[in-house]
């Protein structure tokens, strides 16, 4: 009977003091929360970052001004010390593009285009071939491979819209943006036009990495808008000699220096367990980058300037980091994994954000289960900033090399995505379609996440 | 032993009895989610709602033309019934307005301003006094009646940016706009001027219903925008003599008749058992009243449409209600529920949609704890679209009188409120400011609610 009563003497106590350990923690999220939504730093860093340096694809001039700007912003929050990763990096560059669509009678139309990122040009004189629509990539493996050489391959390949989460619906479709092109080309096809990867029914063409297959010859591969690619359906439909003409100049020129920049907080306890946290730097060429991934950065920024601005000590070391060339390479990633492995570092915990400034609805992980319950265990911390899905797997691309090197726990923040595709890598992804207290809950949950496990470990 | 056997093979053949229940329900969720998702419907009724007919603040001739337009739109659903429900609404008319500042030194500046609903006028000459900041209302009472006398009254009061959820802002604010106005005019001010409702910064005021107390002389009271208010604030810091120059010529006009429109598909085992579900055909007169409500409207058509397309016969009846002058005197809610009253009609539930087209997160809601665990028994079918809020209280300005009078348990959608009051009563809620898959996202939560207390009952 004793041993019982102090047992339950035991978990009362425990309970007592969790309850008290909980209430205490709120009350700093809380703070966090307050500090962020009211000073919105990060949605002016935001704005200089889209409107004074605009669009930074890796090895322009803008991506070394990001740069410059990142090392001067991370300064500027007081944190420890601030760092540049060297790394070479490659630089494609868009140069002028334009496409004629040319009905079976000769009439001619011009169509908006963009030439997805790290494809060939077509040369100065352009190319003119006959149109081959392909819904799949199944129907381009049944065809027989003579229908298709010599032409431009049309992938049209939809969204789906019925998925809830946008992400379903992005990786199907990326298939045909990163792979079919060199599909089309193993059997002749001189060129290939998608339909953008995008949600969105409006006249802006999505660009986006491609692969080439290094065994068959590399084409020159643009996508169109979703709008575009409807009428050129129809026209298809009614019209079996539907031509195009296509004129690109992009190329792939020599490597070019640039940096991921690091902003550091030394843990008071136990600095040598790192939590890292980022965006990715660079962005398309095209629109500014802000949901992808001006809103990743200026979030990891601002996660480290909470610590600084309310004077709180974490007792692990957090790392914001600003990674470049995410879109058309991954060397920042790569890089940073192959700097940690060098420097010995133990990272307990990588997250990144680059899924757009939404309302964040919780975070996606990839990690031992005891620590996803671990993490799980403060989830009614969370609840009241609108965090609650924690089941999903995720990670991020930029943090993916820790994770394969080290096996280091990694997550993602998971927004709302119903807006997202429709101005992932397009002229729509600019600052004023990113909201100002969307994008700062998201500089909230980064905050809270990175203080819990600053706080609790991993 | 035999017992508990038994009562384990109960357990598990209810158990699965319910999983099979639950798999056939999602089934259904499901279907109605990817038609809703891929037709879009409810977004063009929007589109026509919004540019075809545009704002329709009761009395108005676009209210009327509303009216016509959402009888024509639930009889195309193919529904089993439409019919009018006549109420007799208010008219108030904006007329013209402008406003000057007028600095200590004499330096005039325009200002731009809405005038509150329901809100008398100037006159044709206007007004002129000095401006008198109030932060707040305990500040009003703590001051010398004397100095208030005879001034213009600039309630300063600012939208708390540090809620998460934007509604628990908007409750202490409103209050500046729906009351202080007497109270300001019980001490002898001539006017008042109010900051926004609003957690935009920029230069679009936000109108809305103001309630005059008796009591007191109507005064002419107006919204500036948030911008507009910081620089009046700044101005007013350095100068102690700025005045105001007013003139707007708002006035109520006689009544006017009007309808609520009602589609109904009668219930095929319970007929008598009405769920009722509706969004309000009346818009303030700026803006096109796209997420006030429009949004509302358009996915309640979508609730009962779905049913008709999908060939889904209710158990229950189910009734969609567009609902006339929920903004500036809830008449039509109120004549809803004295004619359930007069036809002894049961309503076992009222849902309405009025918070906007946004992501919705889930259903606040006011009725018994059983009723309540009820609804939250079918957590696991609603939340891979994204539901996840049950606990809230919560219903609606429409549906209130039905709750009042018969205690019919009421539910409110709860879409992300993040940009809400960016839009809400201002030129800001158009078309273009509500999301095609969100929007639908909310019809189909709608849906999905209906379906599932159509089958089982409350």
């Amino acid at each position: 009977m004793k041993k019982i009563l102090f047992y339950i003497a035991l978990c009362c106590t425990s309970s007592s003091i969790q309850a008290q350990t909980f209430k205490a923690d709120s009350a700093v999220l809380k703070q966090m929360s307050n500090h962020i939504l009211t000073n919105y730093q990060c949605y002016n860093d935001l704005r200089y970052l889209c409107k004074q340096i605009g669009h930074r694809i890796s090895g322009s001039e803008q991506a070394a001004q990001a740069v410059e700007w990142g090392k001067k912003t991370l300064e500027k929050t007081g944190c420890d010390r601030v760092f540049l990763q060297e790394v070479m990096v490659p630089h494609w560059v868009r140069g002028e593009e334009s496409a004629q669509i040319i009905s079976g009678k000769g009439v001619v139309s011009n169509i908006k285009l963009s030439s997805l990122g790290n494809a060939v040009g077509t040369g100065p004189n352009g190319l003119q071939a006959q149109l081959l629509m392909i819904n799949n990539i199944d129907e381009l493996k049944r065809i027989n491979p003579e229908t298709v050489k010599g032409k431009i391959v049309f992938f049209n390949f939809r969204f789906d819209q019925k998925n809830i989460n946008t992400f379903e619906s992005y990786g199907p479709c990326v298939y045909y943006r990163w792979g079919a092109p060199s599909e089309a080309s193993k059997l002749g096809a001189i060129a290939v036009v998608i339909r953008s990867v995008s949600s969105a029914y409006d006249d802006k063409p999505h660009t986006g990495s491609l692969h080439y297959d290094p065994k068959y010859p590399t084409i020159p591969a643009v996508a169109i808008s979703n709008t575009a690619a409807d009428a050129l359906e129809l026209q298809m439909s009614k019209d079996n000699k539907v031509a195009m003409h296509l004129r690109t100049t992009c190329q792939m020129l020599p490597d070019v220096k640039s940096y991921n920049v690091v902003g550091e907080i030394k843990g008071s306890e136990n600095p040598e367990e790192i939590i890292c946290f980022g965006g990715h730097l660079d962005s398309w060429d095209i629109g500014e980058g802000a949901n992808d991934d001006g809103a990743g950065v200026v979030q990891a920024i601002e996660a480290l300037r909470v610590f600084k601005e309310l004077g709180i000590r974490p007792k692990r070391t957090i790392r914001a980091i600003l990674f470049m060339n995410e879109e058309n390479g991954l060397r920042g990633g790569t890089k940073y994994a192959e700097l940690a492995e060098q420097n010995n570092e133990k990272h307990i915990l990588a997250i990144e954000s680059d899924a757009g400034g939404g309302t964040p609805l919780g975070f996606s992980m990839t990690m031992e289960s005891e620590k996803r319950a671990k993490i799980k265990s403060w989830a009614s911390l969370l609840l009241p900033y609108g965090l609650y899905k924690f089941d999903a797997e995720g990670g991020g691309a930029d943090i993916g090399p820790l994770h394969r090197k080290f096996g280091t726990p990694v997550m993602e923040l998971s927004p709302d995505s119903q807006r997202y595709f429709d101005m992932h890598h397009s002229d729509n992804d600019v600052f004023e379609n990113v909201h100002r207290r969307e994008l700062s809950l998201g500089a909230i949950a980064l905050s809270h996440m990175v203080y819990l496990v600053s706080l609790y470990g991993l």
